[in-house]
């Protein structure tokens, strides 16, 4: 389970065994369900998840109730609610798997020392999260453009197995619109 | 003029005389007046920015021709843009000041090398992109949940004096309603 780990950090970052023999001690490996709850709102939120195998969903819902979703995760993503992960605060979203999921998860304590003690490790997730912060400010672009078809294509670069995975209503709610609009869309 | 850059690095992370000196060194400081243009679209982005006095915007046009305002930058922040400057591509944004302002500027490769010398300088680099990421994630699930409300209220908070700086038309194209809407929100 830790080759695929090892694949993702030497995709930006090179280790010895040694190196990555000590990281990966601080992983350990969950499984979950389809329909579990990783995360839900209020939850103190102390681990972060890398998946291995298997789809989640991060999503919140707004006053109206209706359903907005903030990340999609599959092989190689991680996902926790970094809000309350990196600041200590409880959880404002959901993480729900939508398929069955196999995960190694982290604590933040961790992901601290493992950053402090190692510093190609803490470079690693400079980029990372450095990657994460570009994509948002596409987003964000594509939400005021109000240019659902970017932010259509978007999704698509970003998780190009994803359609055949989620339903459609799922990735209206990505993109914030209608399942109408969605349609008229990528038809 | 670097007592503000210390403290500003020091807000972070503890440095020695030595070790701020060098940081320092790969700096330079450069003033532009109200109206200069900083990046344009098409350019190579070589630097980065920090803000000493003054305030920028950072922008992009859309197809109708209308502007959106992706950030807005003063003291002790951080500009560029960055999808452009972390890529090495080219700039789809403009970054215009809006005052006179004095910078201290970074090259992209000075970045790099200073977050390989110096762990505690990559270190405050992953805590400040991982702040960046944290407040677009909070202005995605605004910007989803069309609550221009929120979106207002974030702004006032991450820059205080902000709305004595700027016409409202300005705070519109960030929050991304119309200067009608606008009027409503904060009467």
């Amino acid at each position: 389970m830790h080759t695929l780990l090892r694949k993702h950090l030497e995709e930006l970052i090179e280790l010895t065994d040694a190196e990555f023999e000590y990281i990966a001690s601080h992983f350990q490996l969950k499984r979950f369900k389809k329909h579990a709850i990783l995360i839900q709102p209020g939850e103190l939120v102390t681990h972060e998840y890398f998946v291995l195998k298997g789809l989640l969903k991060t999503s919140a819902t707004d006053d109206d109730g209706k359903e907005h979703i903030l990340q999609f995760s599959m092989e190689n993503w991680w996902v926790s609610d970094y809000q309350a992960f990196m600041t200590g605060g409880r959880a404002t979203s959901t993480t729900q798997c939508l398929e069955d999921v196999e995960l190694l998860y982290l604590s933040a304590r961790d992901r601290h020392k493992l950053c402090a003690e190692i510093h190609k490790f803490e470079h690693f997730s400079r980029l990372k999260v450095t990657s994460g912060f570009l994509h948002l400010q596409r987003r964000v672009m594509a939400l005021l453009s109000n240019d659902a078809q970017s932010r259509y294509r978007q999704l698509l670069e970003q998780y190009p197995s994803l359609f055949q995975r989620v339903p459609k209503s799922l990735i209206a709610a990505y993109i914030g619109v209608s399942r109408e609009t969605l349609s008229r869309l990528h038809v």
